[in-house]
């Protein structure tokens, strides 16, 4: 249960009325039995909106999708994991009939798809898997099929990510759901990992684009495992308008709503995307007050999230909050760092380590037990304004380096 | 032996004439006899120009030392290990002493002392340490002292870095030294660890600031070991003249010279630094040509040796040229990947990966054979002008995790 009356629900992507999904194995990651290609499916056309990478080496898929999308509409997305058919010979071919084995599969046109990969970069990609698994994958579609969908699109995750919420518009019950998969190369910018979502609720492809484009500088951009920033993010919004609402065309309180549900929606599944960065053992939290304006907190906390030397110290549960400020330092932007304040705080209690930038007297046998927690939160007071932001981590410890010193074996 | 007739040989920062230095254990890193404040000290006043952190953090001593060789003049420089001086009580009052201790005991004005510190962020520094060393340190001071000196700067670092070339200005033979630490928090921007440099070569302190600030562009600022900018950063070169040649006071074959053996030096250190990274086990370079212009390259390369994901492969002896793409693509500026290739060598061979932004076959034990080496060389051919650049930097291991999950401890 949350404000604004959004109440969390189960059902992942399927939770909303009139979209189906399913999770098989095709054999794009190999001869195991692993779940490699997942596809949603709206029962009807829906508004599309959708956030890329800024990397400039970009998958295939996501040249092929931001054509399909141009129009506004889309009616399914496709995904693949094992191969991220990024700097592979024929990556735009492999995409296009991907969308055409899909689109032929559900009765729609190839241009209304759209087409995700992620995985390994630079290795080439057949479409044979897609051949052999979209019949399968099309018998399997259902209403209750977001968890397969979400296992279908891990590479290194450790769990699949999923959330959907309810909540009123007027006197019509809408919807949204969501799943995500990420867990390294994860410092999005201006977009994602991959992220899948899908409404029930009425908005217009205009809106519906404007408010994911504000949405993720506060959610998806605000977090980092590693700051390696994806050739493949990608965030995808389908809206199918089922729920009967009024269709919000404008501000006003109805989009108000939706801005809220929606945000519920994606700071759930960007956390738990941080959660579950490579080799993680905690969540770490950033809380960013008084900076100049939010731009500048937003910086500020990312940069704070975003060091090695400080999740390697959240990792030995050490306080080393000199750490913190050296992170906040080299933030960009003009802003001073004479005044800050630092907690840290978890489930265990709270400990003031730092005040106006100078050493505050603490236990250290209490700061370890506090930070011995899986849920760790680090507050900065900045006192120069009443800007304020939040970004999420993840420590950095053994298992990470142990992951990708061998992630293609 | 290396081009220009700059000749490598012993020293360190005592092979320029007119420079003495000692480096004694203090106390400030606890009960321990680690030395912990080392002093380079010229025998007449010398030019001296400075390059310091962008870290909107700035160690106390950094403020202290910027306001003394403001006026291009300073003869000794004090610097102790195992606290920062950062965010510290008293930091400049602190600083100041410092100075002023070393200053009597040399029987020099205060204002003429360059001071720096390196070690922990936010703990409370006493004069106490510096007064009960000062006058070992003092009594010390010899023209063989390089090394004590290099070792008292050192923390997390595991081996002292030193260096010293001797080349010509007309008839004269001059001489160029240094002495640098760092191992952790690196990331220079705009200047580096602490690296001091010493040199009897006669120039005016307006050429050697601008020749300086020129130099860190291709060296210290293309090392990375962790991303994160120190608080202390800093390059300082003392200038005696004692060589004896015509002062280098503007463009010419004398300026080149001079440039060529600094770049000599600090290249050389630079290197070390990032092979000394912590945890390391490798010294990754990245070459990369082709680029529009040196900038972009500098940016490219930088970006490939700091991708965290890339460390790892390294340290796994992963061919993983996936994400070297991708480190390129996120590279700040605006310029094409669609034809980049790139080679893997070292000692053990070289092995072409990838050629237009495509997999190129390649046998997979080859290329783990030569990446099992101590020193890689990453080569990136960009195919859009004829820009170039190095930079380096070090893999990420199990170690760095460990060394910096409990740093103070």
């Amino acid at each position: 249960m949350s404000g604004n009356d959004i109440r969390y629900i189960d059902g992942g992507v399927c939770a909303p009325k009139g979209f189906r999904a399913a999770g098989v194995a095709c054999g794009i990651k190999g001869v195991s039995d692993k779940k490699d290609l997942a596809l949603i499916a709206g029962d009807v056309m829906c508004s599309a909106a959708a956030v890329y990478t800024t990397n400039k080496v970009k998958g295939a898929p996501l040249k092929v999708t931001k054509g399909n999308i141009a129009d506004g509409r889309a009616i399914a997305i496709i995904c693949n994991s094992g191969n991220a058919n990024t700097c592979a010979p024929n990556g735009e071919e492999i995409a296009r009939e991907t969308c055409a084995l899909a689109a032929d599969s559900l009765g729609v046109k190839a241009e209304d798809i759209v087409v995700c990969s992620t995985g390994v970069i630079g290795q080439e990609l057949s479409i044979k898997p897609f051949e052999k698994g979209m019949p399968e994958l099309a018998a399997k579609l259902r209403h209750g099929g977001s968890a397969e969908a979400a296992e279908a699109i891990m590479t290194t995750d450790t769990v699949p990510k999923e959330v959907a919420v309810e909540f009123q518009i007027g006197d019509k019950t809408c919807h949204i759901g969501g799943i995500a998969k990420g867990s390294g190369m994860i410092n999005p910018n201006m977009a994602t990992m991959l992220s899948f979502i899908t409404t029930d609720a009425d908005i217009t492809p205009e809106l519906l684009d404007a408010v994911l484009k504000e949405d993720v500088k506060t959610s998806y951009n605000q977090i980092c495992v590693d700051g390696d920033t994806s050739t493949n993010d990608m965030v995808v919004v389908l809206a199918n308008g089922l729920a009967g609402n009024d269709t919000i065309d404008g501000e006003g309180e109805a989009l108000d709503v939706f801005r809220a549900a929606l945000s519920e929606v994606t700071t759930y599944l960007a956390k738990k995307l941080a959660r579950d960065g490579e080799g993680a053992t905690k969540l770490i939290e950033c809380r960013v007050s008084g900076a100049a304006d939010d731009k500048q907190a937003r910086a500020i906390s990312k940069s704070v999230i975003a060091s090695d030397l400080l999740k390697a110290a959240m990792f030995g549960a050490d306080a080393n909050w000199g750490r913190v400020l050296c992170a906040i330092g080299y933030a960009p932007g003009d802003f001073s760092t004479e005044n800050v304040d630092v907690d840290m705080s978890s489930a265990a209690g709270m400990v003031e380590v730092c005040r106006g930038s100078r050493h505050k007297e603490y236990s250290e046998e209490e700061a370890s037990k506090i930070l011995a927690e899986e849920e760790i939160t680090i507050s900065v007071d900045m006192h120069q304004g009443s800007g304020s932001a939040v970004a999420w981590g993840c420590d950095l410890t053994y298992d990470y380096v142990k992951i990708n010193g061998d992630y293609r074996s």
